[in-house]
Formats: structure tokens, C-alpha cells, sequence
């Protein structure tokens, strides 16, 4: 079946979701997103989501052109329309069509994009390639992938899956997810310059149940010298990192702390959705 | 008269030049552009626009689908189809409709866009703010404005009209355009950090004849102590820059170097194209 998507207030037909290439998201990369998952029809975290969006919008000065209610109708109706087991929901604002080509216009573009997807694979290591960069912007979800994707050529050549950004030789995020740091029975997390993931934020709740947490400044060195490390984000609720650079992080295998973890984050969605 | 846009091999109606929102320059930032003007009909330093262009697109592993002599063709054409005594010609690559929502497509897309424009006058002196930042990727003209556009709403409470960029005390560029110092006969601009401007590599060229040039770091310090500062770029040429953060550079008046190498630069751009 055809997707349906949603562009400045309107359902459309896949092949129609279009913009103007006047947009100031694509001319001047201007713009916020958001993306969360609906499981059979059910979004997840879908009020933290729109909390993070509405925030971003904020900071970036955008408005978004509908209420809470408004987008919780839109995201509904594309569930609706789009039926799939495991359905991704990216809504992205722009600056809209600005009259000077620089500052944003009045009228901001949103649209939705729904896609099925699959989970990574919890029982697989992914491999990072340490790279120091921070992020422009860190607590906005920003469209700005520009670092990470001109990366990717060299990622591929020793076999990284994915960035991990330090400055002053301190950790702070993947390139799309956070970073969490097992060291005996305590497990520490940055506390800032990233952004603050909403499967992060819960696996903060959840994991003083069994082990001791720290938010706090992370040293790229303690990263290497981790027992377990492990990466979050919607479209992988929690990942093992089992290598920094060809280095092995502990053992170099997956770590029964982040399975732990990973098992009690799937206990804690359910209750919690 | 509608303009007439050129979108992905076609030349159509500017109301007509639409992507599909799942581009990856919309939605992931990753993409790079140029951007010169005509006069009369007559493109203004094509040649190190496509250079830069063509430079910038290997940079980011992208494949601008056209060869040098039939983007000279797309360019022609659009020049005689939107007649206008000053065109600005963008010309604007990204990574396409990705497959998996990250890494670049086979095929990009390409597009240009013309539009008429005005020059800033060369009498009016700029008010910059100095920013500490090192754009990303300060080589490739990325559409990567995040920054600047953010920072909009500080400039215009302090009535500056651009940023001025400095890292570790060392000033690279503004937003959209190099910047030179003149101090008693000698005119200096940083040599690494920012984008190597057309204007900035003309006015290296000729203003030898009158003073002493230095290409080398260049400290925010000496900047504010400067004795006149202007700025360079295809829209402005060259512009005073009278004041930073509030503070005027010399007198806080456009100064007599900056209007004699602004005459040259006419000069110069009259026999050179």
C-alpha cells in the first residue's frame, strides 16, 4: 500500500510530499525534527517526543503551526493510514520560505514522515570511531548531519559504525543516539553537551533499581577503559559498543549489564506507554 | 515575467521546482551549493565559481551530474530565460533521496536557482558580532547555516548586521564572507579556517600593486585594533565593516584604503571577466 504523508496541514500521497527548493531547511539546513516509534498502532514516548520538539522549536525560534492536540491528531491519522507493526514517525519544521533566503519566514514548513522500520539487533557490538567535534546547537534536534555523513567514507574504511564525539577530551553523543559507560557497579552518562534522549532520560529513572548512576562530565579515556559500553536511541532502545577505534571496550563482547539494562528497558516500555 | 528554475535536468517554472521532502539536503543538512552573479548577461567569475563548485562536491563525495561545459549550458540558458541587468545564479548539489535516510544516493540532486539581487552599498559601514565558532567543514560551501540564522534574534537586539566567527582567539570569516584588515599599509587576512572566497582570491591578486599583503592568523585583537575592516563576497564585493560588538574599528567611519581597493576591485572585475 502507498504511504501517506503529511505536508503543511495536508495528507498526501507519498509521491506528492514535495517542497518548494526555496525551503529554508534544505538552502540553509534551518530546521528541527523529531522521531519517535509507533508498535501496533501504539505511538511510544509520544508525549516526551513532542515535550523535545516543541522545545527545539523554541530555541530555533520556529512555531509550529499546530497544538498538542493538533499534532497528536495528525500523528493518529498516519498511524491510521500507514498500518505497520513498527512504524517511525519523523515531523520536521523548517524556517519555511524565507523572503530574504536567510532569515526564517513567518510560515514555518512541517511535515510528517511515517516509515517502517527494525530494531539493530541488541545482541550485536557496534564499533565507533572517536571523533572531536561537539555539535552545533546541542540541545536542539537539528537537521545538521553534515559532519557525520561526510564522515561515513572513513567510518567505512575501518569498519565504524558510527561516531563518537568528545572535546576537551570529554565524551558526549553518537552522531544520532547517547552514550551510557559501565564501570563496575556504576553507570555514568554526560550530563551535557548532547542531546538529551528520551531513552536515555528513561533509562535514568529505571537503572538506580540495580546499579549506582552517575550524570556527569565522562573523559574519552574512561570510555576506553569501560567494563560495558552502550548506545541509546528510539530506533535502538539500547546497543552495545564493543569497540572504540579497532579497541575492544572491556571483553570486547556484548556485557550482561547492558543486557540487563536492555531487558529491563523493554519491561519499563511496556508499563510505561 | 515567471522565472524559470533548472531542477534535475529540466528547466521549468519557478513554481514548479519542487523535491521530494525525503532529500537528504532537507533532511540531513548534507549538501553544498555556490553562488555568482551575471551582469548583463555576463557571468562574473564563473570559472572559480565551478572550480569551487566542483571542489566542494568531491570534498563531499558528491557527483554533480553535469559535466564543466553543459553547467556553463544550464547557466546560459538560465541567464536568457531571466533577463535581469543583476542575476544571482545558486547553484545547489545534495545527497539526493537516500536509500537507507543517511548515507548519500547514487544520484544527487542538483538545482539552480536565479534571482535578481541588489548590491550593498559600499558607503554604509557593517556592524559585526563576534561569535566564537569554527564552521564546519571551512573549506566546502556547505548549507550548513544553522549558526548564523540562529543567531539572528542577538544580532538584531545589538543592531549588528553579520557575524564575525573567531576560535582560539584567532579570527577565520563571517557568515557568508571573508573578512581583511588594513593596518597602515598593510592589508592581511587569515589564511586557514574559513571559505577561500573568489572576491578574497581577486583582491590577493591585485591589491600587491598598492600595499603590502599578508595571507596569515589574524588574533581577534588586532582585528579590533585594525584601522579600517571590510568584508568581501559575489553579493557585496567589498563592504566596510565599521564596528564590532558596538566597538568602532578606527574611526567607526568606511575608510580611505577600504573605498581605493573597492575602486580597483570595479576595475579590476571589468577586465578580468
Amino acid at each position: 500500500m502507498a504511504a501517506t504523508f503529511f505536508v503543511n496541514g495536508s495528507f498526501v500521497p507519498e509521491e506528492q510530499a514535495q517542497l518548494h527548493i526555496t525551503d529554508l531547511g534544505l538552502l540553509r539546513a534551518y530546521g528541527i525534527f523529531d522521531f519517535f516509534r509507533a508498535m501496533d498502532g501504539q505511538p511510544i514516548f509520544q508525549e516526551d517526543h513532542l515535550d523535545r520538539f516543541e522545545r527545539s522549536a523554541e530555541l530555533m525560534g520556529l512555531t509550529i503551526p499546530a497544538s498538542r492536540e493538533q499534532l497528536r491528531e495528525i500523528i493518529a491519522e498516519l498511524i491510521r493510514l500507514n498500518p505497520h507493526a513498527l512504524l517511525g514517525l519523523k515531523l520536521v519544521l523548517t524556517g519555511g520560505y524565507s523572503p530574504d533566503g536567510f532569515a526564517p519566514a513567518e510560515t514555518p514548513n512541517f511535515f510528517v514522515i511515517p516509515k517502517p522500520f527494525e530494531f539493530k539487533s541488541p545482541d550485536e557490538g557496534l564499533h565507533f570511531m572517536s571523533v572531536e567535534h561537539q555539535r552545533q546547537l546541542a540541545e536542539v534536534k537539528s537537521l545538521d548531519y553534515l559532519l557525520p555523513i561526510y564522515l561515513l567514507r572513513k567510518q567505512r574504511e575501518i569498519g565504524a559504525d558510527d561516531v563518537l564525539y568528545y572535546e576537551n577530551g570529554l565524551i558526549t553523543e553518537s552522531s544520532r543516539s547517547n552514550v551510557f559507560v559501565v564501570k563496575g557497579d556504576t553507570l555514568i552518562t554526560p550530563a551535557e553537551g548532547m542531546l538529551r534522549g528520551i531513552t536515555r532520560k528513561h533509562i535514568l529513572q529505571f537503572a538506580p533499581q540495580i546499579m549506582r548512576v552517575e550524570e556527569r562530565p565522562v573523559t574519552l579515556e574512561e570510555t576506553l577503559q569501560a567494563d560495558e559500553l552502550f548506545t541509546t536511541g528510539s530506533t535502538k532502545r539500547i546497543v552495545p559498543v564493543t569497540k572504540i577505534d579497532q579497541k575492544p571496550i572491556g571483553t570486547g563482547q556484548p556485557g550482561a549489564v547492558t543486557r540487563k539494562l536492555y531487558e529491563l528497558f523493554l519491561k519499563y516500555e511496556q508499563e510505561t506507554i
